[in-house]
């Protein structure tokens, strides 16, 4: 057949179930750890920040498949499938024989694939009896995703939003505010960690990490009130998996299989989605696939971290999680790819990057936006800089294929759009965009602060 | 069938012919005027401002279907067909019997139906050897697609953009310069005209009229320079019946026929379209639809406007179109949809509406951003200022239908995203929103301008 360049599936062909990926490995993400104890936590520890579903699905390493509820099934009809597009236009741009196909996620106003999550956690709190629920979001594509999802079920919501990030994105509080959410820039003095970061570092931008503890102590300190969170956590991952079981739907009606998935990765929902039907396949030994994992050089979690148990916040009042992490204390340079400005990672993602299933590269922004300028004149679409980061490993994939002459299927996950970041690109345009690297130092002080746990 | 929340087309159903609603008029719209002789304009004379392919286009009345030419084709496939939407959670909050769909227009980095014709208008031009292109832009939408496919086709772009609009929306400057284009606030005192215009109103927020003009002028005296706009023309309508064609073909597939059509109207570029298809057989005396063009308060070109010849531009130095205009001189109040705001309508729907198969109706800009954020939190997609002018009066007709109790079938033009107009969503969740309705004083000054032609 003629592929298509943007192939939709039908909205029947919407998984029904979602994909848990742990049920697929040998060696399972190891569990979370209660801080105090460092025992695993216990289903009922968890229920007193997550809904009960939530949490379920949390500790839940053996389904390999869980239904979809039908209401959220439902809310995703609005926005999936998302298509599968062919890069024409790049390949010919680039003068490659590989092929590129780009899993798009960004139709739709969250700009990004974080309303698949947003959507369960909305409903399963609004079904449990809350009233309100507390989040973070960096980059402002969690926090708009939630506060759709919230407005659709009939829930509240309060939003600590990275300070850096509501600075260089004053028109993610708009958003996040026209479909009804509370939006405070975190560090913040709403809470007892926001307040003592501010003390102590009183110039600070803020990271994920700091927004986390806030946005859970909150939760904890308010009635009918629940936490949620936009990745890293094996929830996160789980709803996430209808990108990645939509993706080999795709690839299987057009009869191509990847050589290589390219993902982006900040606290990995976005990558453990994108690939997860793929992976399920290569841990079962039916695929030889490559998957590569694409984080920002100023936050290089994989490549410079240590895999090791961790707070998955600042404020160290959360489980502790084994994870690629730069501890809990590491605060990235100013980064314009806010959604992955995070210490740590996916505690399944970082296990099968240990197991040798996941590569890792890490790349410069400047890099980044020159990737994302030139796919979006060819493409059309601009890219969000968290999703850039995936466009660039998959031009240079492409550009090693144009040297060896190879015709691979590179696959790779536009996460999202940029419209909300023009002040990034507005900063790449006019020369003015600066790298930022940790130097080791910098690393060694800040894992110097983990855990110990035996 | 159950009609799917949303229905794509397949890549083949996009049309491989625009279709020309001129062909099908009893009474064809009057032709343009040269303004020195009041002698119909000459295919010559078009072509010192247009490419010869569209100028030609501009003037051809008769030829029903007009070949999409395959370089336009495979652009069109990045970004089409576009969804037809059933707008099942509004209908479920509204409480209607009526049945709601949207066609969607917004899925593309443009963030509007414009894209439809900066493809064919950058093609031709770079195909006839230009080097350059000026337009003008208002809400930026036009200036982003134009400079998207500018980009593409490889030609170089000068975009004048109305003042108030640059302020309201500092990030189109930016995503308009990431695709490689100029922009300049209009009036600048880069043309005659916008000099003159800054000399007797220093303070003016700028118009649609006053940009024409400047991006004009500009294009005359430019070497390999053409001149290409956003609405209004035939050719523009011609190009935007890709909309109106993949309507029906959608329509047709699920089984139902429209009891009226919405569509907000500036220049008319997106309603010409999104009508086309449906208008043509009411031509025919096939159906009986109602078609409804909304247009601002502010700016009521349809509603309180003269049908008489008039000048594009505020600087009176296009053709004279017979249309209805409030006065090429008219400056609307400060209307967050800046794409609304232009004094004069389509020479195809000014005939239609005056021939009474076109409705009209003028909406308060408060009650449109009331219908928004309904919309927005029901159905997902944070709509354009100039698209919810649309849904406002979807609503109202939906609302109607509940009074009623009749079932209608309800379809309209969900033309563009709002996600570069978050400070007009500031503005009306804050409270700050004004309304801006001419008095009649005002706009008998303005019509007292208008051309005299026999």
């Amino acid at each position: 057949m003629k592929i298509p360049t943007k192939l939709y599936l039908d909205e029947t062909q919407i998984p029904r179930q979602w994909l848990n990926i742990r049920a697929f490995m040998k060696t399972r993400p190891a569990p979370l750890l209660n801080p105090g104890t460092l025992r695993p936590v216990t289903l009922e520890e968890l229920n007193g920040i997550f809904c009960e579903e939530l949490s379920k699905q949390e500790l839940d390493g053996v389904t390999p498949y869980i239904d979809i509820p039908e209401p959220v099934l439902e809310y995703y009809k609005m926005f999936r499938p998302s298509p599968l597009v062919r890069a024409y236009s790049l390949e010919k741009a680039l003068g490659t024989p590989a092929k590129i196909y780009y899993k798009f996620e960004g139709n739709n106003t969250s700009g990004s694939h974080k309303l698949n999550s947003a959507a369960p956690q909305a409903y399963y709190a609004k079904a449990q009896g809350m009233t309100k629920l507390s989040t973070e979001t960096g980059a402002g594509q969690w926090g708009t995703a939630l506060a759709m999802a919230c407005a659709y079920f009939g829930i509240d919501l309060t939003v600590f939003m990275v300070k850096v990030s509501s600075e260089q994105k004053p028109y993610r509080k708009a958003i996040i505010e026209t479909y009804g959410a509370d939006l405070i820039p975190s560090p913040s003095d709403k809470t007892g960690v926001g307040r003592a970061l501010l003390e102590e570092f009183p110039d600070t931008g803020g990271s994920l990490g700091c927004a986390i503890s806030e946005a859970v102590e909150f939760a904890v300190s308010t009635e009918k009130c629940r936490y949620v969170l936009g990745s890293v956590l094996n929830q996160v991952l789980l709803h996430q998996s209808v990108v990645g079981l939509e993706l080999k739907t795709a690839m299987d009606i057009i009869g191509e299989e990847p050589d290589v998935i390219i993902g982006c990765a900040g606290g990995g929902s976005n990558l453990g989605g994108l690939v997860c039907a793929y992976m399920s396949g290569r841990l079962r030994g039916r695929n030889n696939i490559r998957f590569i994992a694409v984080e920002p050089a100023s936050c290089p979690s994989f490549t410079r971290g240590r895999f090791a148990y961790d707070f998955c916040d600042t404020g160290k009042i959360t489980p502790l999680a084994k994870m690629y992490t730069l501890g809990h204390g590491f605060i990235p340079g100013a980064n314009h790819a806010g959604g992955l400005r995070y210490h740590g990672m996916s505690p399944i993602l970082s296990q099968l990057y240990s197991d040798g299933y996941l590569e890792a590269r890490a790349v410069e922004q400047t890099k980044v936006f020159e990737a994302a300028s030139l796919f979006a004149r060819h493409e059309t679409v601009l890219p969000a800089p968290e999703s850039a980061h995936a466009v660039r490993v998959a031009i240079d994939e492409a550009l090693a294929c144009k040297e060896s002459g190879e015709s691979k299927t590179i696959v790779f996950g536009l996460t999202g759009t940029g419209y909300f970041d023009m002040r990034a690109y507005q900063s790449y345009n006019s020369g003015q965009m600066a790298d930022f690297i940790p130097d080791d130092g910098e690393l060694q002080r800040s894992l110097a602060g983990l855990p110990s746990v035996d």
